[in-house]
């Protein structure tokens, strides 16, 4: 199956493209590197060294004898874009082309415009240039979790039944999306499933949960292959950051009570998810939606988690509440339904101890390339403006305090090795 | 009150702001003049000759002594729309300045990403504004009916309480719009209720009908106010359509079976739900919806109203289908709460035959002002790119052989008299 994976250098995007290429499909990744011209602007670094695309897909060639085409530019350019799927006539177009931080969007008023736009154009462009040059492919959408914000029901898997005096309807799951960023992903949502209805497009809008881990079977064969780990206060993830914050021995900064329940999943997950989605594709005209995680969470359950398997590598992890810099319920219901995936074949990978300590030996292993500075939040919900200057102050900038306690000191072997060729 | 009406110049726009500096509130206008510049572009124009905003503010201000405040500029330029704010410090900002024909939109892919972007961006600039200089403003933003779609329960006002599993919520109502412009309303609305949560802004959501009428009392004060009559296949709505259709002695042309149902109000209702809404601002914090319509009528039912009126002015009035370049359902169940601008004050306008005669005087009044070639569809939902070119072949090119029967020749003395200063 030809697949064109639009965002192939970014964390999701560069394990799917060479699960999918080492499946034996015929991947090309799309991509502008912008991922990577954001860590300048906000001063932050990937954990891993990761390598150039050029360098990774040479790699890969070498590694594995399959070939991934690669077509550099922005699908917010449509003469690209269009040319491109043209070229390569995908019969499944897997987008993860957007700006996917929630805290990015919330920086000032450019941020939020630029989320925006950029998202929204760059999916209408998708779908014109499918509609145009493509009408049989199939669109595998990235969403989040996050559209639906945390109502006070069971969150179904796009549709809900409503039954309202006396008459029955299946309607689109209300949303209440918590971010500019992840408002972006629900007009996405409206837009896609709009032009499956007037143009018959096929899409499937996976609604993905909390990311974490770095090695997938893939990623494992070359460190020249090696994946993105983002752990600072704008492109981090909570999961990233509590295992950065314990491999260098300062406390977990837990955002409030920390009561805020999410969907989580492995990106070994991420990766068959993908695939199970291109092998079953939306029939023509429909607009599908998966929810992509394996297991829920609460912010303290992740936190008490890593202070255990801290505890197994000998690190005394410390716990620390700060003020929650977002908008957000601390403490609410949850219950997310997420069985269609699991329906179709994919057997998860559960976030145990065991886990915990892969994702932590990544942090330990790289410690030496921590910015404590980078994890203490600077980005403010309730402010129009926030000044991320070196300058500027953080919510909370104590944490350079605690630096050098715990298990700085102590010497933990990693486990992760990659074989050598 | 001071009352900033962006887009004061348009249709609604120039309606509202007359009313309310009529009505003793001090009102400023922010317009581009955007709109005049698209009746340019698809070859259209109003069917009443609108004079340019400074000469309908230099004679609102010799007929009443009242003043209107001018800005001009596009609120898609934040330095503008803030440094405007800054300086009129508005207590509330009427939002109508937004591309809002459903069939522009879908002109092509340019056209579609021009609506969103545009609407999208001016309504977060105005969000922005009212943060950073305006906090306490009360924002009256126009959404649309169309936002619900067509589901098969009734449609309340922004929100619904959804029983599930046993737990219960109030979410907001499923939307399913049905063209990129009614999208893009969709878009702003999740937008606002975002930022009324995370800022404390408070806001209104106008959810409004189709607007029909073109005299208020005050464009009927002079023939320099008077107000546009859009018939148009691009900006027109069904209505003017039909009682122009009627006044040349063309055919109406009924998409598809007619069955599509939507609510209706006259345009004084508009201008006074606009005022309500003022009078009686959204609590700090609060996302409020009020869907504004006073009746729903199907394309059939104004078909036949139209039929009926013109048989009392003497004409032969026919009614023909033509296939729906829209993908929308032609029969449906529809039944849309409107009841809480009517618990605020409200006494609707209703479409009487009265009004109905009202609407045709003025389509007869300057009939011969009709271009006969602007009504037939050109725009088609199932095609990515519509040519509206004047070599393109519309949907139903057989209309030209129509001119001329009917009540052409017939004398009917307007009724509509402007009085004279």
């Amino acid at each position: 199956m030809r697949i064109a994976v639009l965002g192939g250098d970014g964390y999701c995007g560069w394990a799917t493209a060479i699960y999918l290429s080492n499946r034996g499909q015929s991947v090309a990744i799309l991509d502008n590197f912008i991922r990577r011209q954001w860590d300048h602007e906000v001063g932050a670094e990937t954990l891993t060294p990761i390598r150039p695309l050029s360098e990774r897909l040479r790699s890969w060639r070498q590694l594995t004898g399959k070939n991934i085409d690669s077509f550099v530019g922005d699908v917010m350019d449509y003469d690209f874009l269009s040319s491109t799927i043209k070229e390569f006539e995908p019969e499944a177009i897997v987008h993860f082309a957007e700006q996917r931080a929630a805290p990015y969007s919330m920086i000032d008023r450019k941020h939020a415009v630029f989320t925006q736009v950029n998202n929204v154009v760059g999916t209408l462009n998708v779908l014109f240039a499918m509609r145009e040059f493509a009408p049989d492919c199939h669109l595998v959408k990235l969403g989040t979790m996050g559209e639906y914000g945390t109502p006070n029901i069971d969150i179904e898997e796009g549709y809900i039944t409503i039954e309202h005096n006396g008459r029955k309807d299946v309607l689109p799951f209300p949303k209440q999306p918590g971010s500019f960023y992840h408002l972006s992903k629900v007009h996405d949502s409206h837009n896609i499933m709009f032009t499956c209805k007037i143009w018959g497009l096929r899409a499937t809008d996976l609604n993905q949960g909390v990311v974490y881990g770095t090695v997938t079977d893939e990623v494992s064969m070359d460190e020249a292959l090696i994946n993105r780990f983002d752990y600072d206060e704008v492109f981090g993830t909570v999961l990233n950051r509590f295992c950065v914050q314990a491999a260098i021995g300062m406390p977990l900064t837990v955002y409030g009570k920390g009561g805020q329940t999410r969907g989580f999943l492995d990106i070994r997950d991420t990766v068959r998810c993908i695939e199970i989605a291109c092998l079953n594709p939306a029939a023509k005209g429909e607009f599908r939606v998966f929810n992509q995680f394996t297991e829920q969470f609460s912010v303290m359950d992740l936190a008490r988690m890593v202070q255990t398997a801290g505890k197994k590598l000998g690190m005394n992890v410390e716990i620390k509440h700060i003020p929650d810099p977002r908008v957000e319920a601390e403490e609410h219901y949850y219950n997310a339904k997420h069985s269609k995936l699991i329906e179709l074949g994919l057997v998860p990978h559960l976030l145990s101890d065991s886990l915990l300590d892969s994702l932590m030996n990544i942090a330990v292993r790289y410690r030496d390339r921590v910015d404590s500075s980078a994890m203490m939040p600077k980005v403010n919900w309730r402010q129009a403006r926030n000044d991320r200057s070196s300058s500027a102050q953080a919510t909370e900038p104590a944490h350079h305090a605690v630096r050098g306690n715990g298990s700085r000191s102590k010497t933990v072997k990693p486990e992760v090795e990659y074989s050598k060729r």
